[in-house]
């Protein structure tokens, strides 16, 4: 489908209201713009209506569970409330339990620390960190990169039919990856976990944001998402799931509100009775403000209709590929190849560039924001780039040295909230850095590729507190 | 010192203004007052000046660390200037470590996943379960409940002079109880462990928001607190202190953020590289919003002055235990006498009173938020009340059944928001609760003690989302 079939798509439907769309920042060769926050894939701004939502309950924010106040009966019922919604969000099973944590990652941690013991745990090396690594005292096969939904699934199939049938499996996977956006073949892999007696966690942090997850189509047996992706940036990310091995567990966080009772032995030592609610994962007090600003953004997102969204979300996806492959020095990253599906998320290199340069340069010349790096999915950018990085640096970047080759990638990512003018400069920007060259000079300061000289105009607000 | 020599404190200084001062909510007998909010130790409400600090920056928010754009840089800045205010406030040791979580609860599970092996922990029974439990795979030994600083003292240094002198140790103590105010001989029990070549973790929790702690003086190892409590409640909380136990263990979470370097190797595992900084156990997107609110804080406290929220809340814990020993029939739970030091966190008993109809009567008849129940320290609740509660109710009070004598306690607590109006509207409504009754029929329901009727009038805002 080219952008011009898709312009009326584009023309019916505007982008969502999200905090900071009026924000300027200055740029380095003088005056402002208003910021194009590129990088969702990291962090989405806030919904507008999430920032109103939480603005609007937090003078009645109180103490949960068990204050007997009128506020605190308020903050319970809202609290349990946004579990029912996030549950309803995911299409849940009956009986599946909706955990809140604190992000993806932690959500993984939590369903590691509950596997049953001897359980194998087959995850492809194409994951994000968060995936890839939380699964330690488990016997982990990390299945190559496939080039195919179909050799994905013949991967998985071949692994699972290798191991010892009888005892328990996970298989880890991705909705849309956080590198190509590419989307994943999730109902086909749930199916063959199920065929060989495994289950199936669904990390959806990259696809909540932009597609419907249904948990019962896809027949996943859990699905961890973050509120930070999400248009929620609140501290809160959800597991939501089957709730035998979330019960049967040691609880996640050992503390009060996952204990029942707690009772001295005469021995001197400790008894507890553990609940065997979600509240067993969710010792200490509940982040209320981020579990409900989950939960509105789930309504929000259900009530601006994801067909809508998602058609628009298409139509920049295409601008910025049609765009991108109009600059021949541009090599636009993929597993799967040009016509897979995708969100909105894209990362290239450009031949030439150091890809933090490149990066920098967006940023103090056209107030674009994207990122550089290897995205914290390390083996998936060295099998896309087909080098190795060495990098050195933090998750993420290598050292920015302006003029070297690249050996790390730039990512733009986009969502609900951005309008088509970001998209735009940013497709511009990169022919102007291409065809003419960065105007400005930059160095590296503390692992920062930055401008060489200070920018004009101040950070607002102050940083400092 | 008597409520009229304290009078000139308490005049010369207003409580700090919070979020929810002026929210009104009904009373079951008609009409509306402001809420009076007297569960501070559970969850206190925002400073205004925290809730606009986050609102000025919300629409700066950006996706940290490697995010290229200007507002990733601006937001990275503000979140890691967070981690130096906290430490500041703390009054860190120079090479300390400030490591956001999500709570108190989280930071004491994240040194206990930390501890060396063979680290054997002390903790006093009396202790929040968020102290008591997380110290799951080390030997525990649980100390009886003293009856006072000396004996506290005296307490931990017998069983620590009885372990083996060459292992690892851990003493964690509370710096001020959840249940009864009391303060706890920090410095003394500080020197002790360290006499006995142990280390010591104070749980500021109920400390933090009322004194100011200083790491350095009294010479603790490390510190956790929570942002819920200290009128930040945007979902983090701290663990700062030595950073060598840190450094050596396991990362807290595994995930990106944590991890500098991940390979595939060629026999298919993986290796990992892991920061041996703070970062080390803040793997996914931190809680930025949370770790700013935090810093926002401490800034608050500091600016507002230690020396006059103390004296001001030894005025209103005065007002409250005089207003209350003119009432017969309550008992006030003290483990360390009438004349301990203590914070703004009170607990009692009413003779004839199950405690959940009367904090339902204080909430629905006088608009008094308290909380009834266990407060997630339940071997010391029944060390006070003196008998088994037999609870088999939330992690807090047992079923209440209006009219039953007293199995729980009711705890009431304040701070830095508080005006004199709520402490003398409770002390008033407890005279008068005693004196004449309840004005209302209450019921049980899903566990709570709620009036017999609806509220006239509706919840606002909407928790349905």
């Amino acid at each position: 489908m080219s952008v011009s079939t898709l312009a009326t798509t584009q023309s019916i439907c505007s982008p969502l209201p999200v905090l900071g769309r009026d924000v300027t920042v200055p740029l380095v060769t003088g005056g402002e713009v208003t910021y194009a926050a590129l990088d969702y894939a990291a962090s989405a701004p806030a919904l507008q209506r999430v920032w109103d939502d939480v603005a609007a309950y937090a003078p009645y924010y109180g103490s949960v569970h068990r204050g007997a106040g009128y506020l605190s009966q308020l903050s319970t019922d809202l609290f349990e409330n946004a579990r029912r919604t996030v549950g309803e969000f995911l299409d849940c099973r009956d009986d599946d339990q909706v955990v809140f944590t604190r992000s993806t990652t932690d959500s993984l941690n939590l369903l590691a620390a509950a596997l049953p013991s001897d359980c194998r745990v087959f995850v492809f090396e194409t994951e994000h960190h968060a995936a890839l690594l939380p699964w330690r005292d488990a016997h982990v096969t990390h299945l190559d990169a496939p080039r195919s939904h179909a050799e994905a699934v013949a991967t998985l199939e071949r692994a699972l039919a290798d191991r010892d049938p009888h005892g328990p499996a996970l298989v880890c996977v991705t909705g849309a990856s956080n590198v190509t956006g590419e989307l994943w073949p999730v109902r086909e892999l749930a199916a063959a976990a199920h065929a060989h007696g495994a289950r199936i966690v669904l990390d959806a942090a990259q696809l909540a944001p932009h597609h419907p997850v249904s948990v019962r189509e896809l027949d996943v047996d859990w699905v961890a998402f973050s509120g930070h992706k999400l248009y929620a940036p609140f501290g809160s990310g959800v597991l939501a799931g089957r709730s035998d091995w979330l019960r049967e567990a040691e609880p996640y966080l050992a503390g009060g509100g996952a204990s029942r009772k707690v009772t001295r032995r005469t021995d001197g030592g400790v008894d507890v009775e553990w609940h065997d609610t979600a509240a067993r994962h969710e010792a200490g007090s509940p982040n209320v403000i981020g579990a409900y600003s989950i939960a509105s953004a789930c309504k929000a997102l259900t009530e601006a209709g994801f067909d809508t969204l998602v058609a628009r979300e298409r139509y920049l996806v295409l601008r910025v590929r049609e765009g991108l492959a109009e600059v021949p020095e541009v090599r636009v990253l993929s597993l799967f190849g040009d016509d897979a599906p995708r969100v909105g998320v894209i990362s290239f290199v450009v031949e030439g560039w150091n890809s933090s340069h490149f990066a920098a340069a967006l940023s103090a010349e056209y107030g674009i924001g994207v990122r550089d790096g290897l995205f914290c999915a390390h083996p998936l950018v060295r099998t896309l780039l087909g080098s190795e990085p060495q990098t050195q640096g933090e998750c993420g970047a290598p050292e920015a040295a302006p003029g070297e080759k690249s050996l790390n990638a730039i990512r733009v990512s986009f969502g609900a909230g951005t309008p088509d003018e970001h998209v735009e400069r940013f497709v511009g920007a990169v022919k102007e850095l291409v065809g003419s060259g960065a105007r400005w000079n930059y160095r590296t300061e503390d692992g920062r590729c930055v401008p060489d000289t200070a920018f004009p105009g101040t950070a607002s607000p102050d940083t400092s507190a």
